[in-house]
């Protein structure tokens, strides 16, 4: 159930079912020579609405701008600052709190978003914090989880692509976009990526990448040491198929939480 | 041409063909019984998709959230404060800026979206005007359209909807849903609703409305002054064609003005 | 009735007998070779004045800074950014709020303020609008309206000038500047200005210029398509009797409005 | 040498002689049983006025709002938060800056705009200082000086009232409003106020005051050990005569400091 | 009692004997040939330290980064903008109010502290006063005092170095430290500095400086018309003997304000 | 080398020799029932020092409050808000810059901060990302690193107190504070406390936790998972000792990337 292609009556029917809903998040920016730049946005997306399908789980609309200031030497990508992306998150949030969801989770399809979604949250829940009335205690609840954190899509990944995979503009993800949008792939030659030391996923790991023109010097065309070459349509059907049930079962899990 | 769905090389490619940009922009907002909540993204979208698949411009990813406060107490609006709207606004320039555009076309769906992208404008052209450099002066050009403001689409919703046509929730605005997503239709019986007096159009519109319990006070199902039940996707089919070549000249004229 | 010369014990007893204020809203900034700095401050503070004096309307002190970026490259313009503006607005309105005035109405006398006041708006009701308790509901409500919104004046406007009036630096508002400060009339020589097309008016209306540097190059002497050397202070009394009766009878419609 | 009641090529003439502008700064916010709400305002823009007079120095718009938020439980006053303030004064000097201005004196009238005047001017300067290049030094200078910091008001506020004079809503302050509005003289009888201790001058002084409900608490009609009653139009006169040259002086002596 | 080096349940019981805390409050910024960058922070420390273990007083933790944007062109002086500091004196104000704090002190030791401190109590009543309902007034109360406001320090400074004492990198400040760091006295020869004139104090009392170009162009070492090079441990343990009584006296005074 | 402890001209020397600094960065709030609320400020600081002190490295003011809101029903925790210590941390790091650092390693000891942290060095970044000057490119690297992700410390932790180490106030971080701080130990029994499941770890792992009522429900004692009272002074010298090398190495490293 898509929030976006409901209507308020329908989703106030839902309220009296579950206080949980998913939004996909993700972000705008270059995926190297044949990825969509739109890539993580629909991957965030098409596995949540996967999910939501599947498991009558609402999908809030997609937080599609995230934060990308590195990759803003490649022409195309659309980013906002760390603090605009937490204001965004903020306000969502408190939308929804208002209409009396409880437990919001965040599927996300972008590493650069994971620093300012978890202090997002932080400022929500301070603004709790502050108030001195345990009586007014707030029921909100936030997670967040990246599509790769989960063990199922991982083996997956590496076995479909190992080292190839790398870390940006990765097969896996172009090719869950190819399923998404078969009209829109991309046919581009390149060259075998150079392979990434231990230490760089280690140190960039969650995109803590430098600034736009160090990154552009370190990646000229935008892939972090991946093939996406090697993506296929299939590859990303199968991607999906095998994240459903993770993400319902982390979900659910979620929802399950006790409550103080 | 969809930035979303481009490569950055593509990017790159029409950067040398042209400086312009459309960027539609819309709302997650209550829409009446049977209008769907992305009503206002959706038709802000179809109109640029339709403009700029027929004419090679490039559309820029949709801001999806608008400002709808006072739709808060229908269940499912999900809202930004002004001043998020205006920081997406203004990182979201400043993206394309970095990148060589230096006009911004926004194809607005939503009311309440005009004053704050204005304001928006306002302070990126500040950042400019401060500088006492003329000689660095800024090629930054904005400018916001709502799709309303077209004569066609206005004698055209007049023609089809008279006085049903109202203020929000639409029949016009639920038509082009419907066109865009005709597995999304809702069918659900609504009674004829109130006249809108002139005053309320001057003093209300572009959304100027109080906050949300005031607003549903006044309009409890949502719908202002509006019979959306009138709503098929063939009106919606209608307005997107009649729109797409005003839209065009407009953009086209708006590229074509003077440079200082 | 003006605040500004009141006492507090004066406006405790107002508000025993209205929960309305007037509050004039303009702007500092060059106005041609011949107009005041503080044109838009004056009209908008003169008309205020005119109106609470008459019919017993507390006013209160006017906004004089408002947001006129485009205008800095001509020297003695102040400006504000837009959301200092928005901050000055809602802290004023809480200010207000504080006291038990529940609806504040502002005349303004400057195009480049209805972005950001509306927007300022918005974000006073949805500190309301996102609190769930419907029962602590806010009883505020804001509107802004321009002076030149009313019809007797603009066809005043249009009887005096003509093509000539313009849509900055214009005889009228001059005249108004005159009529209220005599001692401070300029006589400067100019020549005709040029026609401005009606697209003009539809893009640029409400001030929506662009940075300083574009703005100057097109209008070298600061006046847009006006001819202020045709203003008197004899026009100036003419507007402001024209514009009570209606700013009144605006006014108390806003107070009548009924109450959810 | 008014800048609201001049034209911008005036301002421009007088760039070419002067670097330098007196900016007026008060407050709107209740001064006891007979003193107007614009008390500050209108001795700050009634001192500047007089040496700008008698001197053609340039005195800008006055800034009539300050942080009186002590004062918030008195219907009346109207504050701005002194974060807002700070914005206030950084759009306004940046906007001088942008037309040549260097020097920027702040004549000031109410003690609560102390703090919040100096951390602006730290935060404008903290602009320049964070760049590293040296030569791209900023020339811009700010000094907020309050009227009761001139000895030779100083000691006729002490000999025209003695202990009378209190800390707010003096009768100084109410006679300078005197003069220069005589139509807006209240008469009000008062009972004589309680003393006031050294140590509440030393901690309160510069409105160090607590919270609006303590402030009324230990304030109830609003005066602060003053005794506002005792206040004529000849005073204020009289003070307005006293402080010009020593405004002069001091302000003279701030452009005459030298230039590293 | 340091609220650093306490537990949870120490600070719990704290509460029930007092509402109080001491904050020291300093800077980290050059002091000089031989004074240390945390000079500030060390002698609010020192000093509130001294207070606290004589009196069973409780001191939290320092706040170490202070506004010191003027001395940016000293290597080593680490600044927060003034609009900074203000928020981290919000939230830690809050966080105290949180836990039943009523009454915080803060012991200053940087003269560019003093603006925006006082200016983020303001923000913090302003939070109180702007809501209407006088049952829920807050408790709180700020106080900072900064260390050479108390007069048996100031006769000591005095009596110590005369004239030599300056306004910044004092010989008494210095010598605070080096009672407190014996390990990190720094010998170096200096000239004798250039007497500062009265109007100099007057004007830039409270660092109430430029930006850091001006500030090093005037002052090229560091200095403010001092010599620190007579600093001694032995003058900073009789400083720190002096103070302590007029510091306890002052905040007993504070805590023991009457209640509105 | 404490920059804090070091005079101007020591800096400026220092940087002759490298752009590289260590800022430990930690927390102010509740550690159980034995442990200090300095705990994680104490133990960032403790290992920085170390590692300067044994190989030449400056080390930086420790920044002592951290975001520590889900611990603000416990008294004494003092927290910043996240977008409050990602400006303490962007003034820092722009400080830093000003004297010509351009590598800036934070030596972490609070989970909470990992994301405001990154959050904060995303801004920084896009600050020059904005801009699309490629030659004026920053030289600025940020890296944050937690004590825990070092391979020594964290087998030493599982060796010493294997599940008893827990997630917050563990034995290890509350040793190395027994060893800083000896005459602050404080001795109190408590129970063994509940085991974690690896589900809490991924969760909640950075400090996810959620507001401070539901923190405090379900960790009454402030202790999650551990059993602080194994800590030994002991323990903590060993903790600091097989700290250093691989702090070293890794801060070298970072020296020691290439430069685009």
């Amino acid at each position: 159930m898509r929030l976006a292609l409901s209507t308020w009556p329908e989703v106030e029917a839902y309220l009296e079912t579950s206080k949980g809903i998913i939004v996909p998040i993700g972000s705008m920016e270059q995926h190297g020579p044949n990825g969509l730049i739109a890539t993580d946005a629909i991957c965030a997306e098409e596995i949540a609405l996967a999910t939501g399908t599947a498991h009558g789980v609402l999908v809030g609309p997609t937080i599609t701008l995230g934060v990308a200031q590195f990759n803003l030497d490649f022409p195309g990508t659309v980013t906002l600052r760390a603090e605009t992306l937490m204001a965004v998150i903020r306000d969502y949030v408190r939308s929804l709190v208002r209409h009396g969801f409880e437990r919001v989770f965040f599927l996300n399809g972008h590493g650069g978003n994971i620093a300012p979604a978890n202090a997002a949250f932080q400022d929500l829940y301070a603004d709790a914090s502050f108030r001195a009335d345990r009586a007014g205690a707030s029921p909100l609840r936030c997670r967040l989880r990246s599509w790769w954190e989960y063990e199922g899509a991982n083996t997956l990944r590496h076995d479909l692509y190992g080292e190839d995979e790398g870390l940006h503009a990765t097969p896996s993800e172009v090719a869950i976009t190819q399923a998404a949008y078969p009209d829109a792939i991309k046919r581009v030659e390149m060259a075998k990526p150079a392979r990434l030391s231990p230490g760089y996923y280690r140190d960039f790991g969650g995109d803590r990448h430098y600034d736009a023109v160090h990154h552009r010097h370190w990646f000229p065309d935008g892939r972090i040491g991946s093939d996406p070459s090697l993506a296929t349509p299939e590859a990303g059907r199968r991607l999906l198929e095998i994240l459903v049930p993770d993400v319902i079962a982390d979900y659910e899990a979620f929802l399950a939480e006790d409550t103080p």
